[in-house]
C-alpha cells in the first residue's frame, strides 16, 4: 500500500522537524519528500508518499497533535476515476484515450459527456459510455444540471474539460472544488475568451500556447497548472495555428492531469505548488 | 487541382526567372513558392504549389526545355497512403490513428504491420487492417520479405515506423528510397541505438528528444526530418523519461509525417531542405 | 558590393516572373531569394540580396514598368547604424554592446541616451558617447524633443529601446516609422503595463517570455518581431524571475535587431512578416 | 549570517527526521530545505539554508552524531570568487562580466587568463587582471603549470572556462574536483570533439545546443550541470549555426554558473543532482 500525505498551514519553526518525527515513530518507509515555504504568504507545503500500512485517522491525528493548525490530507493510492467533458475535437480527449488505453496514464475514465453528438464513435471504440447532452433550447443552468445528474453519483476524482466549449456557471463548478481541470487553448493570460487562435494570428505573435488550470467561478482565470508554448510564423494562416496548437494543448492538458492523479497540487491565493 | 512542382538542379543565374517563365506562360495560379540555394554544395531547390488543370509531362518538358539538368517532379494533390509498421507501443501509432480520424492529418492507412500482437484491437478499433508478422524463428531478410509481401502491392506512398523496434536491412530500405520515416526516441546523433533512455538517464543529460528521419541503409544515420525536446531532471527514473519522451517522439514523428505527405521534403546529402 | 531589394505590392498573377525577368536580364548575381503571399490581404513580399554593380534608381524604375504598383525598396548592405535608449538595467545594453565588440552583431553604435545616469560607467568604456537627460521636471514632449535633438542629426537606422523604462508619445514616435524596437519584459499581449513580472507571479504563470516589437502610438501594441520564453515555477519571487527573464529579454532583442538590421522585416496590418 | 548545509550520505529511515531535530534543538531558521533519494544508487542529498548564527564545527558534529556516515558540508554565505579562462571568444566571458558588473551575477571575478591575447582589451575595461599565458612551444602540463602558478595562489571557489578551448590534463583538472565549470558548445553527448556546429550542419540536425558541465578526466565527459536548445534550419550555415548558439552557450554556462555559487550541486555517480 502506497498513501500520499499532503499537508498545508502556516509557516512556522520546526514543522519538518515535527512532521518527520510523526513519521519517524510509526516506522513508515517515506518513498519522497517535498516541502515548500511561501514567504510572500508564510504557507508550508508538505507532501511525502509512504509505503506500508497506514491508519489514516491515526495519522492525522498524531500530526495535528503535533501542527494544530494543519490542513491534513491523506490518500490511498488507487486509479483516480475521471469523467470527461468535450463538445467536438478529438484531439485532447483522444489523447487521453491511447493514454488510459496503453497504461500511460494510470487512471479509469468513468464516460464522456460532449454536447456535439460526433465524438460518440470514437469513445465507443475504447468500451467508455458516452453521454450527448445538447445544450440548445436550455438555460446554461439546466445543461449544468442534466450534467451533474449523470457525473455526481459516479463521485469522480476529477473532471476533465477535454475541449469542452461552454462555459460552467458557479452552479456546475462550486460542486467540484478544484477538481475540475480546463484545457485553453493560449498561453493564458493571453487571448482570453473566444477564438484564440484567431486572436493570436490577429495579434501577429511568434509563440502560441496552451494552458491547463482549474476552474473556478472565473472564466480562464483558475489556478494555473502547466502551460506550453510552438513557435508559429508569418506563414501560417490561423487554422493551421489552431492544427498545431492541438499538439501542444492534449499533451499540457495529460502534464496537468497526470500532476493531478498523483495528488501533487496545492492550491493557494489562485496559483498552484507543485511539489 | 492542385499540383505540387518540385525542382532540383544545380544552381545557375536565371533558375527562377526561367521557371517562372513557363508558370506564367502556362498560365497557372500559384498558391505558393519558395526556393533555396544551397551554396556549400551549389544546389538549387524549388517548390511550387499551382492550382488549375496541369498536364504534367507537358509542364515537365517545358520546365526541362528551359532547365535541361532539373530533376523535375509533379505531385496531384491527393490524400496520401501510408503503411504503418510498429512493435508493441500505442503512443506513436494511436496518435496518428486519432489524427487520421479527427482530419488532422489528411491521409489514408493502408494497413498496420507489427511484430508484436496486442496492437491488434487498437488498429482495429478503427477499422485498419492489422498484419501480426512475429520475427522469431526468421531471419532479418525473411522477416521482411512476408511484410514486403503484403506492403508492396498496396504501392504506399510513404512507410511510416511508428516504434517499429527492429532494424530494416537494405534488403528492405532500398525498395523504397526516402520514403520509411521513422522516430528514434533520443535526439540524434546522441544516444543511438538501444534503449537511449537508459543510456540518457546513465549520462545524466537535462534535455532529452526525438528525432524523425528517412531510413538509409546506415542505422540511425538517415536525413533528419525534424525533432523536438522536453526537460528531464535528477528525480526522474529512465522510465519515466520514456513516458514524458513518449509525447515527444508521437509529435514529431507527426510533424515529419505532415511535411512529407505535403511533398516539403527534398533530401540531398543526408539532409532534408523542407520548403 | 551587395543589395537588398524589398518589394511590397498587391498579389497578382506573375510578379515573381516580371522581377525575377528584370533581374535576369540586368545579369545580377542572386545570393538569396524570398517570396510571401498574404493570401488574407492579398498582399505580396518580395526580398532579394543581388551581388554586383547596382544602379538603384534605374533597377527601380524597371521593376515598377513591370509592376507598376509595387513599394520598392533598395538597400545597399552596409553596417546599420544605431542609437540606443536605456534607462538604468545593464543586461539588454550590455548584451548590444559585447556583440557588437565582438563582431556578432555588425553595427555602429552610434550613442545611448539615458534618464537614468548609472550606465555611464558602462557605455563609455566601449568608448560609445553616452547622454544622461533626465526626464524629472519636464513633460514628456519637452523630454523627448531633449533626445530628438540629440538623435535626429545623426540620422540612424534603428533606435533601440534597450530597457528604456519611459512611454513614448507620437512626438517621437512618429519620427521614426518602423525603425524603433523595443523589447518588452512579457510574451505580449500578456501582461501588459507596469511590472509584467510582478504580474505574471501573482497569475502563477509557468512560463514567462520577452517580446520585441516596433513601437507605435499604442502602447506594447506595436508589430511583434520576436518572441521567447522561459520555465518558471512556484519556487521563485518575482524578483527571481526578472533575473532569469532577463537573459531571454538580451536575446529576443538581439534576434530582433539582427532581422531589422539585415532588412529582412516587413510591416503589414500590425504585423511583421520576415523573409 | 546566512549557512548552507549540504549533506549526502547512504539512505535510510529517518535522515530528515534525525537531521531535521538537529536543526530544530539549535532553534535555527531554516529558509528553505531540500532533500531528494537516489533510489537506484541508495543515496540520499539534503540541503538546507539557515539563517542564524552557526557554529559550523558544533552542528557538523551533530549531525554526524545523529547520521554518522554522512558526507557533511556548510558553507557561509558569501560572495563566491571565481577564476575565468578563455581562449579569444567574448560572448561567454562578456555575459559573465556584464552580469557582474550589474548585479545579476553576485560574484568576485579575480582574473581571466586567456591564451589568446583579444580578449585583454574587454577585461581590463573592468578592471579586472587579465594574464596572456600563450600555448605555443609548450607541453600541455607546462601550460598548465604556468596558469596554475597564477591561479592556485587566489583559491578561487570555482573555475569557469568561458570557451576555453583547450584540453585540461589531470595535472590541471585534479586540482579543482568538481570545481571546473566547461561551456560545451554542443548538446552532450551528440558531437563531442572539433567544432561541434561544423558537425551539426553536417549531420543536418534541426536543433542545436549547448552543455555545461563539470571538468573530469574523460573530455566532455563530466557531469552535466544545464543544458538548452535552439531550433535551426536548413539555410544556415555553420557560421550562422556558430553565432545563433552562442547565445545559447552563455545562458547555459551563466545558469551553471549561478547554481554552482548558490551551492545547490552535489555530484554522484558522473550526474549533478541540483536542490
Amino acid at each position: 500500500m502506497k498513501y500520499t500525505l499532503l499537508i498545508q498551514c502556516d509557516d512556522k519553526k520546526g514543522l519538518v522537524y515535527k512532521i518527520s518525527k510523526v513519521l519517524f515513530e510509526n516506522d513508515f518507509n517515506i518513498e519522497t519528500q517535498q516541502e515548500f515555504v511561501d514567504k510572500e504568504n508564510n504557507k508550508f507545503f508538505f507532501r511525502a508518499v509512504i509505503a506500508g500500512e497506514v491508519d489514516k485517522e491515526k495519522l492525522k491525528n498524531e500530526i495535528l497533535k503535533e501542527v494544530p493548525c494543519a490542513d491534513v490530507e491523506i490518500f490511498k493510492k488507487r486509479k483516480k476515476r475521471l469523467f470527461l467533458l468535450a463538445t467536438k475535437e478529438a484531439h485532447a480527449l483522444g489523447d487521453i484515450l491511447i493514454k488510459q488505453y496503453s497504461g500511460d496514464l494510470d487512471v479509469e475514465i468513468i464516460g464522456v459527456i460532449a454536447n456535439r453528438n460526433n465524438l460518440k464513435d470514437l469513445v465507443e471504440k475504447f468500451n467508455i459510455p458516452f453521454y450527448y447532452i445538447p445544450a440548445e433550447g436550455k438555460s446554461r443552468v439546466e445543461h449544468e444540471n442534466e450534467m451533474l445528474e449523470i457525473i455526481k453519483p459516479t463521485n469522480p476524482d476529477f473532471i476533465i474539460l477535454a475541449k469542452f466549449m461552454r462555459i460552467l456557471t458557479p452552479n456546475f463548478v462550486e460542486e467540484f472544488p478544484n477538481k475540475i481541470i480546463n484545457i485553453h487553448h493560449s498561453f493564458l493570460p493571453a487571448f482570453i475568451g473566444a477564438n484564440p487562435y484567431k486572436q493570436a494570428y490577429d495579434r501577429g505573435v511568434k509563440i502560441i500556447g496552451a494552458t491547463a488550470h482549474f476552474v473556478n467561478n472565473n472564466l480562464d482565470d483558475g489556478p494555473i497548472i502547466e502551460q506550453d508554448v510552438t513557435r508559429v510564423n508569418h506563414e501560417m494562416s490561423w487554422e493551421e495555428m489552431r492544427v498545431q496548437g492541438r499538439d501542444i494543448e492534449k499533451i499540457v492538458l495529460s502534464r496537468a492531469i497526470k500532476k493531478a492523479i498523483e495528488d501533487r497540487i496545492f492550491v493557494y491565493a489562485n496559483k498552484t505548488i507543485i511539489l
